[in-house]
């Protein structure tokens, strides 16, 4: 490798590093922060280190939040019967895009996953258990991915529940809004085709 | 937009920013960092804060470096009467990479635009004169880009320094090593021709 002062090969490591950041990036994300005339850099790092800080997890249902309980579980305006079990705040966030959606959430923080070692015990389900004992729930919408681990975590969850009295829905599944039929895969089609609705 | 705790907000606002980095992906490296267990977050705050304070430009080369005159400029094995001429210290890098140039560099930091309002004194130019007034120099490479800038800037120079009896040369330009005839453009392909040599 070419010589290069060794501060700016740490800074290089470090935002390599990122997710999706490959060497080249970081080389040129690292120039750009060193030779940043207009104090970007320090607040950058500043607002690293006090995003890190601040944000912590609700108690109630697992979120990303600055203040706890978070302002989706203490919101008046929410339907407090309603639970959307997601796999992280990510999801959350896609969920409350559509508007559409005016429950709580609960977000495992993962799926159950054998094959990478991560049991029902790991993610946050005694939790989701404690909360319906706690609190007068009447829907829980198994938002989970539609990938294996995702599946099988909405199953066990489904299984988990059984007799409780609480309605458990899963996201449809289908063709996505705009998509080609010919361009999606044959497992959507087929779940498209499982999930018809008559339309009369 | 969908609410998001503010230091998360400040976070993604800083690391859009970055060049290249979008919305969508500032979104998704905060995540990360606010979500990573592993001291990475902090780690990569420190060491822009590191970098920034640490690295400085050479007196001599205007190269980025952390001890001033730089490990280039200091150089007892590098041939001292070769100035190779660049717009930026990415340019140093990619130069030195090939392993094949052992002179010296001069960093204007820019070239000469007069569309953006940069003229010959925004860029550091003055400071290669009186380089070359105290330094005994045999060759000048002009190695800016091969831009209208770029172009103007070789031009400028090399009218400012003719009759020093210094060599003033300029990059070829051509066809790219595994390139396409078929891919140059018009302009490349020209002075491809231009430059052609002779094989025998």
């Amino acid at each position: 490798m070419v010589y290069l002062p060794q501060p700016l090969n740490l800074l290089i490591d470090e935002l390599a590093k990122l997710p999706g950041v490959g060497r080249k990036t970081a080389q040129r994300l690292a120039f750009y922060l060193v030779n940043d005339k207009e104090n970007r850099a320090e607040a950058l790092a500043k607002s690293i280190i006090y995003a890190k800080e601040k944000i912590i997890f609700c108690s109630v249902c697992f979120n990303m939040t600055d203040s706890d309980p978070c302002p989706i579980c203490t919101s008046a305006k929410r339907d407090q019967k309603t639970l959307c079990v997601v796999e992280s705040p990510k999801d959350v966030i896609a969920i409350e895009k559509t508007r559409e959606y005016h429950g709580l959430y609960h977000v495992l923080h993962g799926a159950i996953s054998p094959m990478d070692g991560v049991g029902p015990e790991d993610i946050k389900l005694k939790e989701l258990i404690v909360r319906l004992q706690q609190h007068d729930v009447n829907e829980i919408i198994l938002a989970t991915n539609p990938t294996i681990e995702g599946e099988a975590t909405a199953m066990y969850i489904s299984k988990l529940l059984k007799g409780t009295g609480i309605i458990i829905t899963r996201l449809a599944h289908g063709i996505p809004v705009g998509g080609d039929l010919e361009f999606a895969d044959e497992v959507t089609l087929m779940k498209a085709i499982e999930g018809r609705r008559r339309l009369d």
